[in-house]
């Protein structure tokens, strides 16, 4: 049963909670759980993270025993070179997911330093993008167990 | 009944004919059928549609007569403010969709002209991205309708 | 009697349908229908033409039969080498319009491929322009007569 | 009646006078008469000022007492914020035109910093262009009298 | 009686240590004293922090209970997207201020990724800048609170 | 007593006229009145200029009596090397001041030719940043005395 | 014997037809006739087609049945990531051909997004270009053979 | 006789009054004089003016009188298109001094919109360049005259 | 005697442990203790350190009690204002140096924060890198001391 | 009889000994011997060169005696200037030949700065280039011949 | 007596003989000795070399012997930086001459990697250019001397 | 044994010559005999050369006889695709080393032409970051002979 690590970035903790009427209101425990019940479907194991501290996610990232990784990077995705190797050094699979079209956002959002070594990206589809993402990812895993 | 129109721009009619080794053996047909299938399982009808030709694509958009697009855009991604044009035209929502990781590839890759004005957008997941897109898509055309 | 062909771009069959809000309800054939009254007060023949096929446009201004050209290349402005060559392979004078003030919009709209070759450019003025710039055209032909 | 000013920014007093062979043989008084002719068909009243010196042509335009205005910038067009903010600052419309296709010069020319701020940009016309941006102003504010 | 969250970023607790003939001999506690005393006059509470771990600085900012904040996010200025979206998601104003006048330094300091959506940005007063920024943000609350 | 000079550049003899409703109702009067009687308070002579002029900023500022300059220099901050030339040849310090947040604003707007040889440089803080720039270039010359 | 397919892009309808003091008197019926019979010369079958629809190259490449390509793509050589697919999907290698020096004409004729694919790239030398090219191209086609 | 202008641009009345250590003590006053002197050595009258306003540089330039020009557009170098059309209106050739060489100052320094459509250019000689640039324009006048 | 500080960026925990095929089998724990041997031979002090913790490096750097230090800043290299500004504030000489050659890696790699106010840079040499920028700090605090 | 001289630029010594896997086993006097062989059948006379010193290339292309050049300028295409007004110096026609596809190389192997002044250009064929190239240069000579 | 050594770069052998109608038929040597006897006047020495080796230049700059260098650097400005480092190591001041303005030329010969080391730069005047670059040169030796 | 040639580029003839204030009083002959001695020391055989001709450096790598090259490119580090072709023809490892740390230098030393395809670069050490290059040198060619 492949084991997926769930990692949301910095600000992602007050989801719900700040501006509502744009972000709705799910919070990150809906998200969990509704990934961990998606993944028992899927027939697989889902464990969730979320630091405002890049240390924080580089170590949980070196600690290792998932087989692929979903992460929402937030603000780091556009900054952060040490979150693009430490993802590289845990040797998995990932997908990039955002919650909303960063296309449509500020050019500084335009930038991804982790998307070229991700398997996929996505963003736009809100909370329901994480959905999509572990469905990608758990497809992902299988077919590379299959190889 | 939601009614969702898929859209395969140019050389994707190659699809499962050329470099099965690194696109895999599925064709567009099985897409097309694959698509239909969760698309009756969603609730939502399913038509599909590929052209060389942009203008093609761009009068079959005119010719409207569906609640939602999910667009692999291929080449005009990159090159195409016609097909921009047309998509804002349909006034309807529309996902973009590429079977590979655009930011894994060349730099003239990294644009996309619709981006911006799409509900959401992926890449890299292979044809399965097609069912990712098309369950983001129904998503967003529920949530439309129950505001 | 001088002879004009009006030409207009991909989209532009829309125009009077999509977001009358914005663009008003005037549509293609009133403008054209105005066209060629405008032109028979000035002394000019005039005959229009759209189509959202850019091998269509290509091909009618291959065939000639006309003085000078006004034309909205919509979408193709910032795209087309091929549409510029056409319109230098015609030997022609030509008028380049806008509906909308491009400067205004996407940067990506800024940039025109045909302008650097054009007798003149205009665009913010709605569907008046054309008539402004069919009236430009003439006097440019009438100058180029008496020469 | 509604009532445009028309400005000549700095160097235009030379028109007719410099380099006839390329400029022609029109002076800015003809300019002027024509378009107090125009405007007088059009029933608009038409009043008109040139200027070398940019402060003179703030004050002029902070004195208002009209309803539009008809704007060659001439090499203010691509340096001055100064008298893109003096134009906002009328509150009223106004319409930026040029005697040649500034697109077909020097690269310094492309830009503009009025454009995006106007109604309507044309240039490429000649003298006769400041008539074809007379009767563009003059529908727009008939338009907007009619709201 | 408004609330100032005031906050330091990192490498500012060597202010009055390191290099006192460039940034002078006062150190953050005196800058703070001075804060809370003048707060005091302006009728404002005033609390401060100062870290060199960006994750402290966000958790902080999300911990609310302030009205605003007076920040000098010193290198974070230049690369942290993650404070600027941990600042947003306070939904209070910020004043952004820096002790020199970055313009004048290196050009990696001439971009701030916070200034477009500050109320204020100040920089080049020294240690009395705080003061002014102080004024500032309180007077905007001032007005804030009137309407 | 040290002397302050307080210029307004281009436009903003408008101030408190033109959209009392996005700038207020303040006018340069009322700022000016301001600025003399806070200047009083810190012992500071303060006279004040605006202009529409860029050559008549040059002259005054050429013609000296002042330990200090607080500018607004308006339009002509993005664009003039002239008025960076004449602050540079007084030979005395200057605080360049902006009513809005000009970070906020258009890009043509982000660059300052002054900033970098300003004392210190603040904005956002509608006319109470006038305040705020005479504080703080007094301070500074105290301290500059001092030495 | 190898079988080489020439494809000549928007607007080669032309040649001999418009300018002929600039592009001579050569017609494209001229070209494939040499082309055929140089082609006999050295064992290779010759076929030839013109189109000014991009949408019909992208056809006539995907329906295969030759060995190599020489491809003239006019304006499309600047602009087009579809043609660019197309050719790649063809799995065959392919030489570009230009008339004239591209790199002695506007700016944005210097960018090829197919030169880095192609076998090899050639222009400048006028209608004997193709025969230069159909030389490289079988050459080509013989080496690969041999291997 | 040849009847050369010599223009000197804004904040050039400084000269020899300001940073006496940087510039040295020679003033216009002196440099006007000695180029009177030299004029009449090489058989060449010699006229002068000084202006921080734009606007009087450009109408002593309409108002002609002279066969050639040197100028020392000083801060206008950068910024002027104005100034550029003023010299092109006059017909005649100029030389552009510069006392600094421009080339080791600020990067915004580093650009002329005049240099270009100048006879010649030089740079870093201090008031003596004003010489080297007479003895070159007349030079340049007498072999204009011997064609 | 002198002290150096060996710094170690994020992820270099993992050295020796992920991708031995590449990166060698050597461990931090390996190159500390040879950095310690070599130390005691040149008759130096070292201590070493390792963090993921941005915020742990800063707090180190701004402890003191060494006279240089050897860094390998790892991601921060490239996004690390902080960093920087730490180094600097603890006003000794430090060297900047990479296991890879930065400069044939992704572009991003190759613009370095730090490079123009460190003594010495240096890449490629793997860990042997470390030893040579041991004794090239040590040969430069050597120098220091004898002035 | 038109006489052409073939240059080969510096490295061009190392064709067939460095590297034969991918450069092949071709040698420049087997070139040479080829060219001079193709001239004789063409009615061309053939001289060659070949030179690691770029002055000594200067020195020969100054001696004349040649009607064209075929060269093939290595590593000082992107770099030299120099070359470049040698090359035109000459007053005659050249041939730019790489032997290999320089677009599909670094991106500083993209820029020419002989290209837009030479009559052809053409890479990508390798050896072989030679020959056509030599062709091509000879048709021109001919048509030159003809005029 | 002060020393002046005068460097033509490569191609300028060439003067006089190539485009008479361009350039004149003032040949090199006419150029030197004009310039011995205006040496000779102004009570300065002149020795004079042409070379088209990059390595000549360097050797001859590197023997020393004389107290300034008048240096065209023909193609080499734009792209020797070891000419740059070979001027700065003589320790002896330098004027930068071209015979053409440079900056009416292709946008590669605006660079100048010596100018902003050099005391003076001058272009445009022709063959008289070298004239005025050697008084300019002489005199800022003199005032060396004096000071 | 191995052996290491030793490339010193432009210039470095004048080291301990020019400046030695910056440069100290090191000459080439010190360097190189304490290259000598090391080599010795480490095994390894070491000669040296200098040259300020390209050509000759070139010609020198291409005759071969070494195992390694350390080289101080000099200028030609930013601007000789050639001599980057000569490295890579040697077909042999090189360290590429600078005396000074270029990253504080002029923005047109930051870029190099080597160090891409250099086995490790470093700078900034002085004459003995040579004895530096060729420890890692002399340990990567010992690496390479153990594989």
């Amino acid at each position: 049963m492949p084991s997926v690590l769930v990692v949301h970035g910095p600000n992602l903790d007050q989801l719900g909670r700040r501006e509502p009427d744009v972000y709705g209101r799910t919070t990150l425990a809906d998200i969990d759980a509704r990934l961990v019940a998606i993944g028992r479907e899927l027939g697989a194991g889902v464990s969730c993270l979320q630091s405002n501290w890049e240390g924080a996610l580089v170590d949980r990232l070196h600690a290792g025993g998932f087989d692929g990784v979903v992460i929402n990077p937030a603000g780091l995705t556009h900054t952060s070179v040490v979150l693009r190797d430490a993802l590289l050094a845990t040797g998995r699979p990932f997908v990039e997911i955002h919650l909303t079209n960063v296309h449509a956002r500020e050019p500084f959002r335009h930038r991804s330093l982790l998307a070229d070594v991700a398997v996929g990206v996505l963003g736009g589809f809100g909370p329901m993008g994480y959905e999509l993402a572990l469905r990608g990812l758990v497809a992902h895993l299988r077919r590379e167990e299959e190889r």
